[in-house]
């Protein structure tokens, strides 16, 4: 996959991006991350990006000319090397909720493009190159940059390949539709803090059964939401009713 | 404030935390930032820190001796410099999801602890010394390291004297309970494409009054669910029945 990144901080990237399965990725060429700085694109001789707001207000905010014009440079090389277009996502809380969902349909692009905001806010006019509008959530960050991340790294362990053990990503949280079921590892007893007994029993039957188990009692707990989304099987839920009642008779 | 991270990969927060505002923050003394690399603390002789889960199962967990010895070590140091204990964080699906309610209560706290998990999990019992989990939302990343990142700016933004502009934080979308409206800078026709001739007219009434029309307007179409957490004004409300006359009309 060929991944654009158009932002005024490229620096940010190179520890996130170097590091670990993402860097990793890129090495062995199934990732291909370019980060431009579109400060580079400015006509202005004081190679500034950024103009007071029309109407007035607080702040400064991002002018189209630079990021639009770095934007069609960097499709103009990407379709010489026979890179499809793509699509171009902002980042935006008007737009749609970033999930794991909207990671795995992202996956399998060929190309995206990130352009990264910052400052207090960017000319309207910038929507006009954006394909996709994604929101990580109802908080508010300084730029662009950071969520532009936590989705490449999201996106790219689905890739095929990028993860090393490729049982890892299907089996996550979300994929299952339910939370993890605790787990543990050496040593059995850590300053008083012992590993559940059934977990050194060796008896993998009850093992399955008490992690599914735990993994619906946690789900209930903690994301009810999620078990009224997932289509449970019969075991499951005659497994549910024992918990509910299990988690009643504690109350008591 | 003091923020302290636990993380194995400290490598990736010198780009993001040395940009932008964090990095200025850090400079002016506001913001005490310390990323502690807990395979320091690994009393294994290859300084190991993750082993395979007790009762089976793919991937890698990291063990509960070489994080809670870090975190113990460098709570003994902030004691001795007269820092609060604080909040220690972990990053987990289960977590109460982060909004900005959330970064705004945190932002009041003088010293928070952030542990970040990789690889495929960790022992359960690392909970031991966590006093609050958060979620980003429903999303698999690999490591809580870049989720660490977004919570440490959104969080760092609020605290007096970290932005530069007073007027900046509290103006923001979820502070006001609303989608910003477009805003518009230089030049007044890009390409072809204009700003709307009432934010060049000088009437700043008149501007007030679209740019409230514009946030309404926006919310409504595309996060209805924030309409309805948010006390409107008398005003308000007739301005948005007329969007939702306005909206039918052009329907038609």
């Amino acid at each position: 996959m060929k991944i654009d990144v158009l932002s005024l901080f490229p620096d940010m990237f190179k520890g996130p991006m170097g590091e670990s399965m993402i860097g990793k990725a890129i090495e062995r060429g199934i990732l291909n991350l370019k980060i431009t700085n579109f400060r580079d694109y400015s006509k202005n001789k004081h190679h500034d990006v950024d103009m007071p707001p029309y109407g007035g207000g607080a702040g400064m905010l991002l002018q189209p000319q630079p990021l639009i014009d770095a934007y069609q440079a960097v499709q103009k090389q990407n379709q010489a090397s026979g890179i499809p277009k793509g699509k171009v996502l902002l980042m935006d809380p008007a737009g749609k909720r970033f999930t794991q969902h909207e990671a795995e349909k992202l996956s399998h692009e060929k190309h995206l493009t990130f352009v990264c905001g910052h400052y207090e806010g960017y000319d309207e006019r910038i929507k006009s190159i954006v394909t996709d509008e994604y929101s990580l959530g109802d908080f508010v960050v300084t730029g662009g940059e950071l969520p532009a991340m936590i989705m490449i790294d999201a996106i790219s362990r689905l890739i095929p390949g990028v993860l090393g053990d490729k049982q890892s990503a299907p089996t996550d949280s979300f994929s299952m539709g339910l939370l993890e079921f605790p787990e543990y590892t050496r040593p059995a007893d850590f300053r008083g803090m012992k590993v559940p007994s059934i977990l050194l029993s060796g008896d993998h039957q009850k093992i399955r059964l008490w992690r599914e188990k735990q993994a619906l009692k946690k789900t209930l707990l903690k994301r009810p939401d999620l078990l009224k989304k997932k289509h449970l099987s019969l075991k499951q839920k005659h497994m549910l009713s024992d918990i509910k009642i299990d988690l009643r008779d504690h109350q008591d």
